[in-house]
């Protein structure tokens, strides 16, 4: 399979794992953002992955995967995926997938490339926090409109992801040579079963191990860390083989509105670094 | 969304569709194949799906979606299914995705598309029927190796399919104008519900309507008629709202080994007719 299969495979796999507490999987929908918004979000966003793998820059192959992602009626599915996952494919046709090939190519972003980023934000609704103080002009909800400040600043995507960095985990991955998406993807080699069942357990330790910056910007880091907290004690519960606890945290969540979407999200980037490290289902 | 994409969303909501008794489906995996291996077949068929929407023959098309298909653990998965898909994203990007114009490309097939459809079973280990009486040269299970007596014959895909019909439901939809996959799509038109949801009714409609030739070659006309009037009674208490005979149904088809995959694949037939006239999760 090329990069971009594997890309689009590694979304599927994702939505399929469970229990995944707090998302939709292959045993949850909500009631307007269900299993198959993913699975046509994944379908469409094919053409704009396999340009990542061809020679389209990546802002442009980002706005196109989301683009496509967006046909379904469910609204953002793999926003935050297709970030990770569009950089990681061009890293994987070029100098390989690996840390040092991704940071180069997310380093080597331009004012182009952060023009598509913002693009994208008109195709679908995303949840996303304020931005840092004095850049309301880059403010990501202004989709195209924050073009001309972009390119007034000349800030390249790398930049602006730098800015939202402290806040979002996805940002975080770009400026921080995509530490945990690796780190999801090693864990994930390591572990025994299906692909699926692998991913959700690694989402359930990455959740565990630090608070989920979505949940922090939607319900403030009071709320993430304590999701945090609950996550470490059910995987304990789940690594003596009880899974009682991680379905209860998952009713939990599910009651309060709680969606730890940026874990998820480099859940599918750690299951893409597997699949080209040979895991295959 | 194209063809293709709709072709490869097909696969994808046919599998995620459940409860659909004897085969694998959200809420279902066997020991060797499993859910997420359907997911891996839908990805790896996409190429051979696009080429077909594409300028590339029928036969060849589905010899490289099938090839596609093939890159994962779980054997056969989506077959017959990408038998009945391949003409008909064929015909959606010419003719429309009509019985007529789809009849029309299948009618048009040449020697070249048969012996596609023969290499094809070079890459994947199909479950098929002995070849009616004197068509030992022609038999399918050679693969590649038939191509020589093909050509001999001059039997062109199209032949090869009616040598088939009589045993063979996928076959059958070549030589009848893909009627039940038309069928099929209607109804999952006219039902509510998530498109998944209603290509498992569907399922069970088409089950109780007609044997299962799959289930006839594996296990003998008696079991394959049993499943259907099994099939009509968990239909008729569904109607009713009782989905307790369905799960029993279900649960005592798996016991058996019997997997109705035929009446599965023209489902998906169905969902990608539905999808092309604007059905849409």
């Amino acid at each position: 399979m090329t990069p971009a299969e594997h890309a689009q495979l590694a979304l599927l796999l994702e939505v399929a794992g469970t229990p995944k507490p707090g998302n939709v999987d292959r045993d949850r929908d909500f009631p307007n953002l269900r299993f198959e918004h993913f699975l046509t979000g994944a379908v469409g966003s094919g053409g704009g992955l396999r340009a990542a793998e061809a020679d389209t820059t990546v802002g442009e192959a980002f706005e196109r995967s989301v683009s496509g992602m967006s046909r379904q009626s469910g609204g953002n599915t793999q926003f935050g995926a297709l970030c990770l996952l569009v950089p990681l494919v061009k890293a994987s046709t070029s100098g390989g997938c690996s840390p040092e090939s991704v940071t180069n190519v997310v380093e080597s972003t331009t004012v182009e490339d952060a023009e598509g980023f913002y693009r994208a934000f008109d195709h679908v609704n995303v949840f996303v926090g304020d931005p840092p103080e004095g850049a309301d002009e880059f403010d990501v909800r202004r989709g195209s409109d924050a073009i001309p400040a972009i390119r007034d600043a000349e800030l390249t995507l790398f930049d602006v992801m730098e800015m939202g960095a402290d806040e979002d985990g996805i940002a975080r991955e770009w400026t921080n040579e995509f530490e945990r998406t690796f780190e999801a993807g090693k864990r994930i080699v390591e572990l025994d079963g299906s692909l699926s069942g692998r991913g959700a357990r690694v989402y359930l330790e990455l959740l565990a191990h630090e608070p989920d910056t979505l949940v922090a910007k939607k319900h403030g880091r009071k709320v993430a860390e304590s999701v945090r907290v609950r996550a470490q004690e059910a995987l304990q519960e789940a690594r003596h083989g009880d899974s009682e606890l991680v379905h209860a945290f998952s009713e939990s969540l599910v009651e309060d509105g709680i969606n730890p979407g940026t874990t998820a999200d480099i859940v599918a980037g750690g299951l893409f670094v597997a699949l080209e490290r040979g895991q295959r289902p």
